[in-house]
């Protein structure tokens, strides 16, 4: 038997995969007993390993990883958190095969987390089907689970035994024999409490829990408001899969708020410190967009030439002043958006109130700027620097287009990000250099137009 | 003696004030009881209260304090938290004076924090002496002490005893008579040793502890880094006087994530919410900024106006992209550069290794831009848009000055923040909207001076 399973990995298997004839490699396999197919993982090409794993059905694969020897479970695990495999995992979703592959039990995946070093883990539970930078990615299973008829003295007999094998044993987890999750008691309130005393009597039986796919800020927001510990996660069965520990999620909120920090200058993120990234790669994470942002100020160069042709030269002069002032009214609007979305502070349906807001603070910031650039416009430019072409005219075109650009930075610098934000994507991308180069050719059409209305 | 008491706070105590003669105030009030000085206190004009206090020997202070009623005791305290005495503390530390306040004793801390409550706790350890931002002003007086001499079922039912009064029993601090931080204990220890195990045989006796100066963005780059729930505070005679628990940590570290990315976009820091903050007030946070940058980008318009009078007037259609470019990568650099010094992961002596690593990366963006600048202006420009003033000699003019410009404001970025850093002020000052400004006049120079070269 062993002997046929061992041809139909060097043969079959691959040619399975080879030709994306997954349903029938499926069949194929769970003809085969756990035990063999367990062997087959390891004789298999790396790359195909997971995929094989996550196309089995879930009862079926946990049984093939559990008849694993220790050994070979963890080489597996290892092989699985190679960069390179993720990438069939994200295959695997993309193919229309998606279908068939169904979700973890909560009993496979604590058994194959178990195994796993912390810093596999993100890795893993991302392999396991749970989105990039979701509560799943992020969760530890060893966590103490208690039963609601234990008492307080057997509760702290058994974090006795469990603790060396647990993350933290200051929040337990009460569930029912199905593993779904009913109460939280804290290690507090074991200890103040009396050794008879019942766990169901003493344990809070409205936990607040989150779903595996919930997203990575929205559970830091949680821990961080709460001032929780832990958080548990639970699956969509409502069954304790695990707990986001709150060290993990102060990295991770580090992480968020450094990915949106780079997002915010036009860098590619990385976790990485600054003194450890080689010259090469930092030039990497910064050329494409600065490439990207230099190809767009085309747009304003093409703008400026028209301008230049049919315009009184003079007018160049407060360009730099018009885009440099439009870019820090959008980037304002757009960080405070931003980051308020991040934090969870500003529910999408805001978004009216937010647009109103803008505008009012726009309207005041493009009033005062105006007065003050029409002071500075005569008084600086006319009258210190002496040029003669700057008349009045000039400096109420200036004076108006500048009111202008700022309520309508103000509102494109709140509005984009909550755009973005609505179709699911990160706000972050509309962060201050692209509004920047938007406002920038915008500042120009306003300019260009008020120009040719008043002096023309 | 009370009457006389009286008669001394309302003529001479607030004489003693105005004419700022403290170290008599100081003898004079010392030859009083501290109990009667306690009545005084709630009878002085607010703003002289705190002062009196801080003036006072250390021990003497805290007899008064203690002396006090619980309801006169709070009151003292909610009066502390009024903005304006803040100044009144500044006052006392600018004065020269200073010498004669000496730091308040563990014992005095203690009792004195465990009256306020959360909010209150930042201001009143402020007023207490220990910095804005520092682990003083962060800490809790909150926690389980327990003694070397203990047995594990002892701490256990001490725990049992003080766990309501105690912000976090899981981490224990285990002094001498001294108060004297010696060693720490986890409750999980606890839990899992046998009940006559002797403290002192368990503990951790190289604990991780700050001093109450150490400023804030450190303690939490602590906590995070080891992923402690607690970090214990001593005062500089190495007496334990506070913990900083987690969740102060975080939230400690998003307020200061916060700072930056409002500093970042050149927005006054506040700690509300985006939608509960009136529009007058969201006004005022941004427009100070905003003027002021508005007034520096006077320096290229005047940069500007010299240039068109010397320079063919086609060099103008390439400034958005020559501004534009150079600000952003500064912002690059110098994002970096603050995000890196806030996380500890710079240390300021490596300054120069980061000069040389902008200056490398710079080189290589600036050469990888002044291609796709080269190529962009002659087809685009010259072909495309058809501009027969946009000649080849131009293109490479533009080519030369955007390459230099990169590499210059990679190094600006980079070493502003850097400069700041090390004169003892926050790098975030010169963030995004600064950095910008400066390398916007300083490119137009570049621009100028290599057209002059290259053109006439």
């Amino acid at each position: 038997m062993t002997e046929m399973m061992n041809e139909l990995t060097k043969e079959r298997v691959v040619r399975f995969f080879e030709e994306k004839d997954l349903v029938r490699l499926r069949a194929a396999v769970v003809a085969y007993k756990p035990e063999d197919v367990g062997e087959l993982f390891y004789e298999l090409p790396p790359k195909y390993r997971i995929a094989l794993f996550r196309l089995l059905p879930k009862e079926f694969a946990a049984e093939c990883f559990v008849a694993l020897d220790t050994q070979t479970r963890r080489e597996l695990i290892e092989s699985f958190t190679e960069r390179e495999l993720r990438s069939v995992t994200d295959e695997l979703f993309l193919d229309d095969t998606v279908d068939i592959i169904e979700e973890m039990p909560a009993n496979v995946v604590k058994k194959i987390l178990r195994s796993a070093s912390k810093e596999d883990r993100a890795v893993i539970n991302q392999l396991l089907g749970y989105p990039k930078d979701s509560a799943g990615s992020l969760m530890t299973p060893e966590y103490v689970r208690l039963f609601p008829g234990m008492s307080v003295f057997e509760a702290l007999e058994h974090i006795r035994r469990v603790a060396l094998d647990s993350e933290t044993v200051y929040t337990c987890y009460v569930t029912d024999s199905g593993r779904r999750l009913i109460g939280i008691v804290t290690a507090k309130q074991l200890l103040i409490s009396a050794p008879d005393v019942l766990i169901s009597d003493i344990m809070n039986t409205s936990p607040i829990f989150v779903e595996t796919s919930l997203d990575r800020q929205s559970v830091v927001n949680l821990i961080r408001k709460y001032g929780f510990l832990a958080l548990p996660v639970v699956d969509n069965e409502k069954r304790l899969v695990g707990i986001v520990t709150v060290d993990d999620a102060v990295d991770a909120m580090s992480e968020e708020a450094e990915e949106d920090f780079a997002k915010m200058a036009a860098i590619t993120p990385s976790d990485e410190e600054y003194l450890k990234v080689p010259v090469s790669r930092i030039f990497l994470s910064r050329i494409p967009w600065l490439l990207l942002l230099l190809i767009s100020s085309a747009l304003s160069s093409l703008m400026l030439a028209r301008f230049e042709s049919a315009l009184p030269a003079v007018l160049v002069l407060f360009v730099p002043m018009l885009m440099g002032t439009g870019g820090n009214c959008g980037s304002q609007s757009s960080v405070t958006v931003i980051r308020s979305l991040s934090l969870g502070t500003l529910p999408p349906r805001s978004a009216p109130r937010v647009i109103f807001k803008e505008l009012s603070v726009g309207a005041l910031c493009g009033l005062a700027l105006a007065v003050a650039a029409l002071l500075k416009v005569v008084v600086v430019d006319r009258f210190i620097a002496g040029n003669p072409d700057v008349s009045l005219v000039v400096a109420i075109c200036v004076s108006l287009s500048l009111a202008l650009t700022v309520v309508i930075a103000k509102v494109i610098g709140a509005a984009l990000p909550l755009a973005v934000k609505c179709i699911g994507l990160d706000p972050a991308v509309m962060a201050s250099p692209f509004i920047t180069t938007i406002v920038d050719a915008m500042s120009l059409v306003i300019y260009f137009l008020i120009a040719r209305a008043v002096l023309l």
